[in-house]
């Protein structure tokens, strides 16, 4: 998507209701199939830089900062279309991931589940890690 | 899904990373046709309830309390399948929704978008509220 008028943009990060550490979640969607990717975490900035520049940012707790999802993996999500939801708590981004959206290599981070009563990995490694982090 | 052995709930349970209040959060999503209806938030015992009933149940942060979703309304969602991510701190669950997610009367919480390059609600109420809730 072409990047809204800033007005759109402080429109949009003033309805949001941010928890008290300036946070709010936001689920990747892949836009086409519909797969749930990840679950991580925008604060204003990152709304503001992921509609500035089209692409997923969101606000990293563990190192934090912003996180240009792909920097240094390369596996960048495209933003398609920014949603949030009605008590104004949650984003839903609709993306188009490049690669992978998992550190592990797997396509969505949900591959953990309990399947006929057991604890499985549902989805398999498809990139190595490794690869995709240069060590 | 029929129930897991307790052993199972138990290890799941201790598999996740619950935040400093004791909750992690819980996407839900249309089994078949992928669409993302909610976020809400999960406890252990949330997540206890929702494995042995085989239906989504949240823990209300609002009420303070265990929520059924579709105890008031009706919309219950039917548990497909429970998973979680990498990190073990965000659930996903596979259901099967019963009318609509959404207290708006909408079939999910997700209405809000900014398309074109304006904010724009994107999805019609198809159950009037007053309904859901009897009022």
């Amino acid at each position: 998507m072409s990047a809204p008028a800033s007005e759109t943009i402080d429109g949009v990060i003033a309805e949001i209701a941010f928890d008290k550490d300036g946070l709010v979640p936001a689920i990747a969607q892949q836009h086409d199939t519909g797969e749930v990717l990840m679950l991580a975490w925008m604060d204003r900035e990152a709304i503001r830089a992921t509609l500035v520049e089209g692409r997923a940012i969101y606000y990293s707790r563990s190192r934090g900062r912003l996180w240009r999802k792909g920097e240094e993996s390369g596996q960048v999500q495209t933003l398609i279309e920014f949603r949030w939801d009605c008590d104004n708590d949650c984003v839903l981004l609709q993306v188009d991931q490049t690669g992978v959206a998992c550190h592990t290599g797997r396509r969505s981070c949900f591959f953990n589940a309990v399947r006929d009563g057991k604890v499985t990995t549902i989805a398999e490694v498809v990139v190595d890690p490794e690869i995709l982090y240069h060590r």
